[in-house]
């Protein structure tokens, strides 16, 4: 068997086989083998690089103490860069597995993709997990950006999860009965470090001492970049973010109080970064600088065919993500169909179809020339190409001698109504092969996906790399070259077949080809493929929710070249667990899709699908063992967390620091619950729920699966709430309180709910305003947008709300905050809310004139949709719209600041009595409706009123009476219509 | 050529080849790969263990910014731990260095005694230091204690220095020129760092913020120690540990803060030992235990002659260090000759040799066998054998059958007086390999060193293992069996020779065999060798002072079997160091000779002795290479300082701590000064010289030579002085200051040196016997006991300060501490003072009496010599023993609490009358002489008092009276002498 240490110096072995150096881990803890300054430091700067090491990774969250048969506190990566990517790394890797006795093609192994990012140290890249058999055993990355830095050239990052690896390869189901060495097992060497540790990280790390300990060593860092020294002030920063996670897995850390950590780890982390560049180049870099890739010369240009053939067009990807594939696909069509066009090739229908790792275009019918053309090249005038005595100026024999002409053959057009000189050129028209390789070429570099990436092609830029190109118009090879890549006729198949890479004869015969070497390459055709195998799989016993799960079936059909579906099971005792966190597991972190029964309750089975002709067996078995582990892990918390009660977990939100200046999570569950309590008082509808509710409200922050996943808190709440014997009512109220955990998702049914919810986001609001500030265009690390969104989705959602003026609760919040509150906070919150409240309805379909009407109703946005109803009922109304009018008028005759006061003596005209009488008679209103029926009386008076009254009488006093009298007709309304922003 | 990272792998792949498990890099900065958990806690406890790991080790004092051709403040260890002992570990190092291509039989490799003590791990062990042609690449040690504890099993823990083997086989002179991976050197991989983190470490570290990480890691490590968790208090330990040396490398670390943070370190080490070996036992021995070794079974006996033979005994061990191979050879001499002489085997005279690997006895003569001998085996008396009848009793008759004969066997003798049956037992000499191989095990056992370790042999414990054992008389094997070993007829050659292992024909021909093989067995014959070797090579430019370095040639010659010196050159550049620091290196660090020319003056060449036949230009180079390391580093502090004035040294003071609570070194060298300055006032001895010495004094601690080399403090201040432009005279004082550095040493020769030599140490005895406390038995962390008696060594050389009496002095010295001197330990200080003093005289011969006699004036040593002197000229006189007789009988006689005083009225007696005037006539005396002079004219009264006076004469008034007369002579001579003490 291989033991866990020979798996290690095999991969060593095969890597400084391929060059690559081999350095020791960190001597400092780190949570991976990316923080070690052999990766973070090296990606940086053009010098390049190859490297393996080990890097025991220490993740104090991940603290099982021993327990848990997947989870280590510290587990042991072997870390790869290459840089610059070799540009098949792919292969590589897969050759590594190989060295280590895994038969990649009995074994389905998949690149899924994963772009990882790392927040505390500025920096990301694009790439995948790779699954073998749905267990994630490498993290695969190509780096694009460090401490805020681009990265030129790109490195390549390989990061192997040994113990899991070892774990599939000796077929064990726990960490500790891996057969570390021979005859001596993990657990007999690393059981007691693991428990201890675990204790540590867990329970016994003192948080006082490890808060000064992350502000000493954020303290050095800065001395160390103020010195000009990156690697100690690197060294430094690594110890801050161990510091911080230790304070993170003892609970000690608030969601806002880590983004101010990762924002000040990424400052340090940028600076750091900056400096190492600029020392290496200071050093004049001492391992050289990378040389450019040589640009691909393109295949020789021949055409076998003076018939109108197939052009077939593959672009060959690493593995594309599916929502990319998705738009690839799309832009595919566009991008082929306006190169076509710009050509004069005639040609069929075109197609696209594409896979994770190809997308194609087929365009039957591609003439095998362009039609022959005149083309008319303008020369001078003709007044100024001939002298008065009609012979050639110099313009005409300069131009003339630029098109290779004698003056002779120039002939005379009008161009624009002048008359020209033209040459007129007669050109033939371009080969297929020719003209095609010019379009595709654009195609190319047109591709552009959501997140872009950089590999080893300094000109290309895409979702992942773009490695090979086939491109045939009939038998023959389009000549396409772009940057490093040329076209050719061969493809590549699945990695692991016999033959990987095979020769395609025609265009025609492409997709066959393909099609019978097991690609599909149509997504709708695997995705029938997947469907139809599943519900065979699980029939009769179960089935799958089809229209249900349709993101999560196009998602996995996008995932695969050749679809296997698989049926796995798993122990029933896991269906004691909460179906969402089955389904959480199942969906988000497998793919799995989940089979249920008639009733739509869960069996414990799920169906997975392969990619390509794997050992059925031994695929299965490896994917239950993952579900059973990820399982394993959410029960242990689960059962933990049973035996802890609402009010313990809520007691240890007391540890839970929400952020410095805003106090601890209990503190800030007291303030949602008396924020609640004074709204629910002031509009009379307190209740024994909401009492109850209120006192409970976040406890499941304390909890351990909600710690571990947070998607779910509320869900565990109203879970733990109800098993704990609160009422059903209670329960829910807790678990609405979270909601709306993001835009259209479900909004709080219960009053008790509607009101958590809003004091929620009302204290996050005035505490995070007052302490950070609002979001700005880029920032908004707490997202209290989505806060204010939720609270407008709410407060219309819920009539027990309605008159609830949200601005003047936002007053009440900021008050009961740990922290003064500077008088402008408010009302930039208020303004803030009514920006978010136009940009929804208006998103919503609303015209943003009458939204903007009624928006200084902002504060209570179900009042808002009342007014705008209201107002687009009224708008069909011609005595509004005429009193509209009217006042719209009103407002561009009177001068600014004119009140709305005249002496009714001084009214001499009967137009202007009757509607001094009208205005008298206006009735009070409280909305729209209520103005459109008061006003209506004044619709006669005014048309007269504007008929016959001059206002701008000569006399001043009668024309002040006038523009008084109008003054009351213009602030008819005001305070409830914003007249200004009103188009009729 | 083979890449230093090719190494590590290959002897990564030859230890685990040899079983051992491969473990990763500790995850915290470590000095050393014994900190690592591996090591430190797998070496605790019964359970197995081998392991082989990379360790890079940090060494923040190491920090030379790269320049430094052989230091660096991260070095690469690779550490391998066997455990228990397998036997024959030196031999499977040397299989690991044939791994790496090292020829060792062409190179000098050799064990050098090495005796490796943590103070902060509770831990030490023997060994060696390996060298390789004079350069240390490993370190070799049998793992006695560690946290305080007895390891049983011991373990074997070999450490190679990574980067000096590689430097070594690429032929390297600097490290950064290792080729670290092919084409890719060591300085372009780590230089960087190399430079940045030794300005951390010497220039940038914050040593407040390192002061708190110190705290706080140590904070935490006693709260993991309490949880009951010892990994990750170790790792807390380890983290104190880095914290120490990075302040201590910024020099802000004084040698009794270094005391008092090694004590907290050991104190948690040994807790976290504990713990560890604790937490073991729960959980079962995860590993196992070791198992014991079986005994020998020792060899047949048998005896193919008759005559009398030769006897040799050799007892192999690894490499003995010099002082012990003395004591052992002095040892086995005693041991064979009581051996023998419990035997009745006639032989001849005893001759004892010794090797560092071989400890021999040869016995020319000894006897086939023992003579016959009559043994008789005592019964009952005789009146108990026989009963009135005569016929034998129940008594007589279990006797006999007791021992095997009928009860007419028996015979009758008289013992002690009284007449017993007795058994005659007629016994058969012993042949002698039987009796010899009872001998000589005993022998083996009763060997003993000054330090004695063990290894994987239960019974057996010496300075070094004992591997086998030859012993033959004659041509037979004599059985000797001890614990594991049983000797046989095959010695041990060069580990390196063709044939290591030979077989030997007879006892006769055994020291010629070894011989012929090359190895000299005898001491002097060994030293001959060397120093006409030595003088030969270096004829006729220079000479070795043979009688100069006499010990240390002693000590080479008992580092070689087979010596063959060599001449090595050095850079005469280096001429310009200090005489001091070149022959510091030379001697102490490298063992060679250093060579002189006729005017004394150094020359720039050295002698070194090789052993066994290796590559001599090879073994050379490699010297020379070494010695040019050593001095380029004492180089390069040495114009670092010269670059610096001694003020700015001083300057440095201020940044040393001597403790937290006694201030910085500087405020110890302003009490220094001021302590000196007043006493020179009180005697009227002040002076410029004095002056100016004191205002420097101690500022070459401020150096960075005396720093790397503290053995050179006051030797580098004369240098540095002299070389500033100060006067010799200052430069003298400054030197002297320092004085005596230990027993035996040079004391100083000026009235301003010994004033500042007694200022410094009154005031470390004052200031941290009133911090931390006297020595105990076993516990002088600041070497005070040496304070002390340096303190009366340079009171009785000075006579200038004969008069000044040490308590009163320490009195002033507590008085200028910076905290307050409690009541109690000034005289505390005193009776300390008192007992040294006393320790000192009485091992100069002098008698206890008599020292005691006189010791009230202990604060006044020099004042004590001349009383005791004057003493023992007093004793030959007869009338002060008349004197002192009657004085001592006066004692005896008058009660105590008797005041001396009486009326001379009521005397009536003339006697008493003659004794009353001849004590009134008593003149003053401040000294012995004084005494003896003054009291001479009291003998002839006192005689007669004593004949005719009855002193307790029935009137109480008379009784009372001539008490008091009597008490008057009693006190004579009180408080110069103590009488109780004096026996005369």
């Amino acid at each position: 068997m291989l033991t866990m240490q020979d798996a290690l110096a095999r991969l060593t072995a095969y890597w400084t086989d391929q060059g690559a150096l081999v350095v020791q881990p960190m001597n400092t803890e780190v949570g991976a083998g990316t923080l070690n300054p052999a990766t973070f430091l090296r990606v940086l700067g053009p010098e390049p690089w190859k490297v393996v090491y080990v890097e025991p990774s220490v993740r104090p969250d991940d603290s099982r103490y021993g327990e848990n048969p997947n989870r280590l506190q510290t587990h042991t990566q072997l870390q790869v860069i290459l840089k610059p990517d070799p540009g098949n790394p792919q292969e590589l890797y897969l050759g590594s597995l190989r060295a280590i006795g895994i038969d990649v093609a009995a074994h389905d192994v998949r690149f899924v993709e994963d772009n990882w990012a790392s927040p505390a140290l500025g920096a990301w890249g694009l790439g995948w997990e790779v699954w073998l058999d749905g267990l994630e055993i490498t993290q695969f990355t190509y780096f694009q950006q460090a401490g805020g830095l681009n990265l030129d050239p790109v490195s390549v990052e390989i990061t192997y999860g040994i113990e899991r690896i070892i774990m599939a390869l000796q077929d064990k189901t726990h960490f500790k009965e891996i057969e570390y060495a021979t005859g001596v097992s993990y657990g007999e060497v690393f059981g007691q470090s693991e428990y201890e540790m675990s204790r540590y990280y867990l329970d016994d790390a003192d948080i006082e001492a490890n808060r000064k300990l992350l502000d000493l060593y954020a303290g050095e860092a800065q001395r160390m970049i103020d010195a000009g020294l990156p690697v100690p002030a690197h060294t430094f920063v690594l110890k801050c973010s161990q510091a911080f996670n230790v304070l993170d897995a003892r609970g000690a850390v608030s969601t806002a109080e880590r983004a101010a950590e990762f924002a000040r780890m990424r400052r340090l982390a940028g600076d750091v970064a900056k400096l190492w560049v600029a020392r290496r180049a200071e050093l004049g870099l001492p391992l050289g600088a990378t040389p450019a890739l040589d640009p691909a010369r393109p295949a020789a240009s021949t055409q076998t065919s003076d018939d109108a053939r197939t052009l077939v067009f593959e672009i060959g990807t690493e593995e594309l993500p599916p929502g990319e594939l998705r738009s690839a696909r799309a832009q595919l069509v566009r991008l082929v169909t306006e190169g076509l066009a710009g050509t004069r090739l005639p040609h069929g229908e075109i197609r696209v179809y594409g896979t994770p790792r190809r997308l194609i275009a087929v365009v039957p019918g591609v003439g095998a020339r362009e039609d022959d053309h005149v083309r008319l090249v303008k020369g001078p005038k003709t007044t100024a190409a001939y002298g008065g005595d009609g012979a050639p100026t110099k313009a005409l024999e300069g131009f003339a001698r630029s098109q290779g002409v004698s003056v002779d053959a120039v002939t005379t057009v009008e161009l624009g109504g002048v008359p020209h000189v033209v040459v007129e050129k007669h050109e033939a028209g371009g080969a297929a092969p020719a003209v095609l390789a010019t379009v595709l070429a654009q195609v190319v570099t047109g591709l552009r996906a959501a997140k872009n990436m950089r590999w080893n092609d300094p000109k290309l830029s895409f979702s992942r790399p773009i490695r090979w190109l086939t491109a045939l118009w009939g038998d023959d090879v389009v000549p396409v070259a772009v940057s490093t890549l040329a076209a050719g006729r061969t493809t590549r198949l699945l990695r692991t077949a016999a033959e990987p890479v095979i020769a395609i004869e025609s265009a025609e015969t492409f997709l066959e080809t393909l099609g019978v070497n097991g690609i599909v390459a149509d997504h709708e055709d695997r995705r029938e493929l997947i469907v139809i195998g599943a519900q065979d799989l699980v029939y009769p016993d179960g089935k799958i929710d089809v229209k249900g799960e349709a993101s999560l079936i196009d998602q996995v059909t996008d995932l695969v070249e050749q679809p296997l579906p698989l049926l796995g099971t798993f122990d029933e005792g896991y269906l004691d667990l909460p179906d969402a966190v089955l389904t959480t597991v199942m969906r988000k972190h497998q793919r799995y899709l989940p089979v249920r029964d008639a009733d739509g309750a869960l069996l414990p089975m799920f169906v997975t699908v392969a990619n390509g002709p794997v050992d059925v067996e031994l695929v299965r078995a490896g994917n239950e063992a993952v579900l059973r582990a990820r399982y394993e892990d959410a029960a242990f918390f689960y059962r933990a967390d049973l035996a802890t009660s609402p009010a313990d977990m809520r007691a240890r939100l007391d540890r839970l620091t929400f952020t410095d200046k805003l106090g601890s999570m209990a503190d800030r569950a007291a303030r949602i619950s008396s924020l609640a309590h004074a709204v629910a008082a002031d509009r009379g509808i307190s209740s024994g729920v909401l009492e109850r509710a209120a006192s409970l409200v976040k406890f499941d922050l304390g909890s351990q699966l909600v710690t571990e996943m947070t998607s779910l808190a509320g869900v565990m709440a109203r879970d733990y709430a109800l098993r704990a014997g609160e009422d059903r009512a209670v329960a829910q109220a807790v678990y609405e309180a979270e909601l709306p955990r993001n835009t259209g998702d479900e909004l709080p049914r219960t009053v008790a709910g509607a009101l958590l919810s809003v004091a929620d986001r009302l204290d996050v609001i005035a505490g995070l305003a007052a302490t950070v500030g609002l979001p700005t265009g880029s920032s908004d690390p707490f997202a209290l947008r989505r806060a204010f969104l939720g609270l407008i989705a709410v407060h219309r959602a819920t009539p027990a709300l309605a008159g609830l003026d949200l601005v003047e609760a936002l007053r009440t919040a900021a008050a009961a905050q740990p922290v003064p509150v500077a008088d402008d906070v408010v009302p930039a919150c208020a303004e803030f809310l009514a920006k978010r409240l136009e940009q929804v309805l208006t998103e919503e379909g609303q015209t943003v004139d009458r939204v903007r009407a009624v928006l200084s109703e902002a504060g209570r946005p179900a009042r808002v949709d009342l007014l705008l109803a209201q107002l687009n009922t009224a708008v069909g109304d011609p005595d509004f719209r005429a009193v509209a009018a009217a006042i719209q008028r009103a407002r561009r005759i009177v001068p600014a600041g004119t009140e709305a006061s005249y002496s009714a003596a001084a009214l001499k005209e009967p137009a202007e009595l009757a509607l001094h009488a009208a205005v008298g008679e206006v009735a009070a209103f409280s909305d729209i409706s209520g103005f459109v029926g008061a006003t209506r009386g004044l619709v006669a008076p005014l048309n007269t009123f504007f008929d016959e009254v001059f206002v701008m009488a000569d006399d001043p006093e009668l024309r002040a009476t006038r523009l008084g009298l109008l003054a009351t007709v213009r602030d008819l309304g005001d305070g409830l219509l914003d007249w200004s922003h009103l188009r009729l």
